[in-house]
């Protein structure tokens, strides 16, 4: 499977989250070619700014593996991790981010360049409009 | 109340970490001079690198209050926060970071020194010796 085949994977987690009027950002976890942990963002159902679609996918994906390090898995998320997203996945030893559109407020890349583990490799705008208009679109209605 | 008593508190919750084989990592969060929030680090209990002491406090402090956002709350821990822990407190937008020992390698304030909230004030070394000795033990023993 390709790169962009996952990340419509992603897509149509952060369009669940659209459709629960939260920020429009969803996330798979890969290992091995099969997909073993699927989130979005679920900030404002849970009332709790911890509940990224990264930070949700990096519990599912250990909770299936029975481990805490994601070492042999990829995650693909829409959106560029945050911070606080960026130290999760490099305390999982997660071996490689692939993003959609990129964060240039927020982004782990500007704020926190060295959170992943050194070995991680890091893929960027795969189906980058397309994750990225979600968000646009997204903000624009909530500015009205 | 003083910022020492609320860390003691902090020390307390790392203490029971240390008795589950943990890390020992404590934290309180503190609204209005209550404590609404009491943590400590689980990461293998849970098999899960996101179950700080920190990520905790705060998804609990959120509960507590029915907010996500933890504007005036200060967090209490009894070690320096680490990128993914000052990523959620940014976002939680808490106006105050009190922490015990210095966390050289992987603090915040090396990694990622524009985490938190432009406003969050934070205060290092309370009962730093105390909160540096809990851990320096911990992993001394564990190398055996």
């Amino acid at each position: 499977m390709t790169d962009e085949y996952y990340m419509k994977q992603a897509l149509t987690e952060a369009k669940k989250a659209l459709s629960e009027d939260e920020v429009p950002i969803g996330a798979v976890i890969v290992c091995k070619d099969r997909i073993i942990a699927r989130a979005h963002n679920l900030t404002e159902t849970l009332t709790d700014v911890t509940a990224h679609a990264e930070m949700q996918a990096i519990t599912m994906a250990a909770n299936h593996l029975g481990a805490k390090y994601l070492t042999d898995c990829t995650l693909y998320v829409t959106v560029e991790p945050c911070v606080m997203c960026a130290g999760a996945i490099g305390w999982a030893q997660i071996s490689k981010v692939v993003y959609g559109a990129k964060d240039e407020k927020r982004g782990f890349s500007l704020l926190a360049p060295n959170a992943l583990h050194p070995k991680c490799t890091v893929q960027s705008d795969v189906l980058g409009e397309e994750c990225a208009e979600l968000i646009t679109t997204f903000f624009k209605k909530k500015r009205g």
